[in-house]
């Protein structure tokens, strides 16, 4: 089981650090997301070398393909994919909302069609915590509804009262399955944690209802969801800033799909201790890269001559062996291996500033650290 | 200036080693293709990891893109990629007669269109010679004329003929580059040897007239290009077989877009001491794999549940940490993980050969080897 223990606190940020069946994960983390297995254009060794402790798989994903089933045959989803560390998955819920044919809500659960094939399945609350059971992850996520932004108090709150419903019967299926009383799903990971997730749309007394019906389901972590989705950052950070008080001290925060370098340090800042996002790895496919000197796009020309590091402050492989002049050669003229170099120094970016971060709470620094960081990364880079 | 030196001949294979002025090549070596700087999927520091002591661009993609001056004033191809090994490139000739629009043949050389945005260009022997002067490759190839297969005896003749008159020029531009007498030329490498290219299609007599015709003129090495091109490989061999007794013992004889590992062996074994081939990687990318058993496409089904690795006699990263099941989900889910693994291991194949042939000449042993080899190797594997 999944423990969690708190180092350290500054203001309301906190230093803490997960224990899994899979090893440690210190606090505040962010995770790279490996859809489908894998990190994109990295190998695992790499993920590791840029200093990620724990990962993210799309459970929507693996269950389509490869099959929850099958990944359970080769002894779940660290043994299939090589990945020794912890592995945290999403319910599936987001994709079959967001990237499904033909979804269908009803109070049992999701029926939608899959992108790949057209095949009809049902996702229900049950059915997505079996699917994680198989695929052995060490943090599960309960199945909730996705809201739409943006969507009006009645219908947060008719949908916010969903998710609790189907959280609680996620807590109830896992704890069956760890009791021993269900057939026919294989357990690929009995220390297995799982997080509920707060609801309710834009609006404080929604969120402060999801988090006080969540917590009294009771999880080994809460994450808040439906954040990022298209609100003013400001607003995000003030749900943040309003939700957190009302989970529990001893327990890891988790704010899902955030966000920007930015995002990250604001959301610590009110007291969140994880987070996922693919901004890192999809902006590095798309040749928007990260810097201690703010964002800079390498499609631009001024870079062509440029044989200056990305980020001369930056110690990751990319920035030690190439030139902006090459990677911007690679990048248009289509070469897999710049989504791979751009990717590695993107992630050795946000996985820095978590470190950076941690440092900086354990030396409570972290205002002036917060302060400094806002001066500079949350930029364009003055030459870019 | 390249040197080479022979330690040691098994019958007509031949070990050597090859100085540049970026370091030593020991033959017999086969040179992965990196086209546009980068051996596609991966980076610098694997190419070296798989075992790579010379790597091979081509001059059409990197004159039309990001360009020989912009390269020179980088200082270089080998400071613009970041590979501080040798490296050899083509002549440009090869891809402009195969990949560029309207190309026109003439006395004085190929008028042609970028297949990148329709622009005009003409390459000439001289310009061939000064595009890879300012790239600063460690071996530049001469200009030839490459010919259809299959050819008519006339037609294979007048080709090789207008080739040997391209190669005079050719080695009078580099001699005249080499003396200062060009201007407006950057030479990035002064240590760049040249190799001269024997023609002739399948045509013994005109191969012997062009390895006469090509010695005379004199290089630093020896090409025999314009085979693989669609002819048996019985034919092929027997005309490396013809005509490598005619190249000098002393310099290096390479045998140009050469092959499978079936045709490296048997090359060697007619006293062939380089090769490049875009087969290891581009089958990688396809999902065609080799291994010590024979040739596997990871596509197939059967390989869903296969927990080994794809050759247990393989050392590299892919086979040291991944299953054939792993792989062919990457490869299914369209990741690009997967062209990097698939890519690590039959880079990993090719180079493990020709290490396994150099210590077969090495012990004087390759007899025995090229027996084995073809036992094994050189088919579909039992389970595939």
């Amino acid at each position: 089981m999944i423990q969690f223990s708190l180092a350290q606190t500054d203001g309301a940020a906190r230093l803490g650090r997960l224990e899994t069946a899979h090893g440690p994960v210190d606090t505040p983390a962010f995770m790279p997301v490996g859809t489908q297995g894998s990190v994109k254009s990295l190998r695992q060794q790499d993920v590791r070398d840029v200093g990620a402790s724990i990962i993210l798989g799309n459970t929507y994903h693996l269950f389509l393909r490869p099959g929850d089933e099958l990944i359970a045959r080769r002894g779940g989803l660290h043994r299939f994919i090589g990945w020794s560390g912890p592995i945290l998955t999403d319910s599936g819920g987001f994709q079959v909302f967001s990237l499904a044919d033909r979804c269908t809500l009803t109070e049992e659960g999701a029926d939608f069609q899959s992108h790949l094939d057209g095949a009809r399945h049902m996702l229900t609350p049950e059915r997505a915590v079996d699917i994680q059971a198989r695929l052995g992850s060490d943090i599960a996520m309960v199945l909730d509804e996705c809201l739409a932004y943006p969507a009006t108090h009645e219908a947060a709150r008719t949908s916010m009262e969903r998710s609790v419903r189907w959280a609680r019967r996620c807590r109830e299926r896992l704890l069956a399955l760890r009791a021993g009383d269900v057939d026919g799903v294989t357990v690929s990971n009995p220390g297995q944690g799982q997080f509920g997730i707060v609801q309710g749309g834009v609006f404080q007394d929604l969120r402060q209802a999801s988090a006080e019906a969540t917590v009294e389901i009771g999880f080994e972590g809460y994450a808040i969801g439906g954040l990022s989705v298209g609100e003013p950052p400001a607003l995000m950070y003030e749900l943040v800033e309003g939700t957190a008080p009302s989970l529990p001290v001893n327990q890891p925060r988790y704010v899902m799909g955030v966000g920007t370098p930015t995002d990250l340090v604001e959301c610590v800042a009110r007291g969140i201790d994880m987070f996922d996002c693919v901004m890192p790895t999809r902006n590095a496919r798309n040749g928007q890269l990260f810097t201690s000197q703010g964002r800079l796009n390498i499609r631009n020309a001024r870079f062509g001559e440029d044989d200056r590091p990305l980020d001369p402050a930056c110690g990751c492989y990319t920035c030690r062996h190439h030139s902006r002049a090459y990677l911007r050669h690679l990048y248009m003229a289509g070469e897999m291996t710049a989504a791979t170099l751009n990717t590695l120094h993107n992630l050795t970016f946000y996985l820095d500033t978590m470190k950076r971060i941690r440092d900086a709470i354990a030396f409570r620094t972290f205002d002036k650290f917060r302060q400094e960081f806002m001066l500079t990364a949350s930029r364009l880079a003055p030459d870019a």
